[in-house]
């Protein structure tokens, strides 16, 4: 008997998956066991051409998604809602369900995975982060025997296309978005890329994952995107041989208590493997305790590489279902709480425009010393009107670092703050 | 009640698993559902003190692998035998086994899988190829509804530190090869890593799981070490913009109706992200239909990494053994046959030592051209007695470019075939 799956939605990923499911079909079978077969397809408006036969389209996805003879539901209509009351009673109907909503996921996630758990049905979401990567998975199933310390992702190619850009030809941020609107990389309104909305979503997810703790949310992440990122950054990371680039960060605090969840542009080393992920190209480096540093890389996004995720997804509920099981997540809750970004330690790199005579840098010292940060390497750059002097601060709690700063912002002897930006190095 | 686990061996990797399985009790209990619990370890030889409880300690590892009150066998001896006939008495008794022996999973991987899917239990051995490396799951399952073309893999850390090392240093195979030793990323005997040995067990692997083809053995891998690369290859990489991999290559013919598998030198582009891989770590690129170009990088070897990998196993088949399940492999079986090397297509980049006279390249490209293998483009570098042509051919049978190098070798033009190299690049 064949696995019947509803499919609510039929944008650029759910038209990818019905094409895949039915290219595919007799793979799918033999992998999965028995058949999978598209029951109905819910679209807001019928008569629109998709391709694919008409008689699956409905536009009432409630009854789709509840149908008694749909076994599995795949969500890819995207937002809050209708997408979550339609999960819900999906899940209810004791179906299994694939998604690839990110911002459900991060807002909610706790909801449905109680929901899940309570019917002893599977939710999936390998595509809401880092598109086709297996890297939920890896990190909830491979890494069930281990204990994660650290995640830094590159999960939004908008923006990593921009940074790479604006690395490569010296261009400026808007120049470089503006190229990327024009290739498509971004939309119209590029504020989900930019402003990290998206990239915070993911980290969200992300965390949750890594550390077992269910309470995390989108809110909860500091969020800076990188319409701030200059130029002369750029360039201040090239001189240190690092590049820019917007990272997720999920961290352990130090004592273990907490976690904190950040998404902000970041100098690293140009020796880290994320370095050199170029393009719009996804990727996220991982420390464990016992597997060490692992980087999982690849396309973060595409109608393509996002089905083929949801059908990964897809052929494991469909096996889990034939096997009359299914992957409780969130039964084991550490709890762990999420820190203040003032909390989160981090460091600096720090370019200032001074007044190049005696006793600058002194003066620049006991500024970082009444925060209690101690200054790694500082190197000064011309001389005169052109003097700049750039500091990198050693780790430091960021509310000393960002203080520091303030009161660096109004001194005297400092011209202008040229640059700001946080530095990522391995772990130690 | 707990999940009882007999251990069978107890050197790096066992005694790594011990530790972690007894430091982690109560989050792996939390995980799996239910606690995990070591019932016993098989040793050589009683009496050496391992630093754990003596209790558990037999030397008859065909009674603890069979003993009734064992729910899961994790096997880290190593090597042919005993290891088969333990792990199919184990699966036989009903045990789910989870395993790091490449060696045996690349020899004898069929028998195993059978056996397993008749006793309907589990085996898995994400631990036998790139350590720590979520890989193997991933490739098996989030990947189980897309389609893999090609995956390029650098499995073996020893011969990956060496060529690092050559192409940082430029230093010699000797040199670096004795620092590798010195370090302890080599053996005394290397010749399992330098010869490609152990690369070509992985490699066999990755074929049978990217494929879904059971029959490919470490017998029909084609395998060439890095014994006879040079510091001029890796110069003449370098001049190429390329650096020189150990590559395990796993790649459907171009109509889709065989398989091959092959480990050898190789000079990649340096915008490829494997050539950033450095040192001994381990990474696999995956070329897949639908999802793109995907890459895992890690550790590739050391004992705790590997015993990470093995905790993963243990939590999965821990998992399903409570939901009464197990997830059979080779069960779709495509049944792709393994093609020669001869047909196999690569490219050749060559460099010749030749007379520095009117008529040798015209010469040199009509040997090319005999063989049907036309020429991407062709450099000559020095005068006179030290005239060098480099040659890169476009894509051809291996056979016709072997061929080739044949007949440049004996031709009175050319001096000396300085240097032949395979070159691989993205998949168009």
């Amino acid at each position: 008997m064949a696995m019947k799956v509803a499919l609510l939605g039929c944008g650029v990923v759910g038209s990818e998956v019905v094409r895949l499911v039915n290219e595919q079909s007799e793979e799918l079978a033999a992998r999965v066991g028995t058949p999978i077969e598209i029951g109905g397809i819910a679209v807001r408006r019928l008569g629109r051409d998709r391709g694919v036969d008409p008689a699956l389209l409905t536009t009432d996805a409630t009854a789709l998604a509840t149908r008694p003879d749909i076994d599995l539901v795949v969500e890819v209509i995207g937002g809050i809602e209708p997408a979550r009351s339609l999960i819900l009673a999906a899940i209810k109907s004791g179906k299994s369900v694939v998604t690839a909503n990110k911002a459900l996921l991060a807002e909610d996630g706790q909801t449905l995975h109680a929901a899940a758990r309570d019917a002893g049905v599977d939710l999936y979401y390998e595509a809401s982060v880092a598109g086709a990567i297996p890297l939920l998975r890896p990190l909830r199933d491979s890494l069930a025997g281990d204990r994660v310390n650290r995640v830094l992702g590159i999960v939004n190619g908008t923006t990593n296309y921009i940074l790479d850009r604006m690395d490569s030809l010296g261009a400026g941020f808007t120049e470089s978005l503006e190229q990327a609107q024009a290739l498509g990389y971004a939309e119209a309104d590029p504020t989900a890329d930019v402003e990290g909305f998206d990239a915070a979503a993911k980290a969200a997810i992300l965390a949750r994952l890594a550390f077992h703790t269910q309470r995390v949310t989108a809110a909860d992440v500091h969020r800076e995107g990188i319409t701030g990122v200059s130029a002369g950054d750029i360039a201040s990371a090239r001189a240190m041989g690092c590049v820019v680039k917007l990272l997720a960060i999920c961290q352990r605090s130090q004592d273990g208590g907490s976690v904190g969840v950040r998404v902000h542009p970041v100098m690293l080393p140009v020796e880290h493997p994320l370095a050199s992920v170029k393009e719009a190209y996804n990727a996220v480096f991982v420390e464990a305790e016992s597997a060490g540093r692992l980087m999982f890389y690849g396309a973060g996004a595409g109608g393509t590489p996002t089905a083929s995720a949801v059908l990964g997804d897809l052929v494991a509920v469909a096996r889990n279902r034939l096997a009359d099981t299914s992957v409780a997540e969130g039964g084991h809750d550490t709890g762990l709480p999420v820190h203040d970004m003032g909390e989160t330690i981090t460091s600096y790199h720090v370019a200032l425009d001074v007044a190049d005579r005696p006793g600058v840098l002194s003066k620049v010292a006991e500024i970082f010393a009444d925060h209690g940060v101690s200054i790694k390497n500082v190197r000064q750059e011309g001389s005169g009107d052109d003097a700049q002097l750039v500091l990198v601060s050693h780790p430091a709690p960021d509310a000393a670092l960002s203080a520091t700063v303030e009161d660096l912002r109004v001194h005297d002897m400092v011209r202008e703050v040229a640059s700001v930006m946080r530095v990522e190095t391995f772990a130690d």
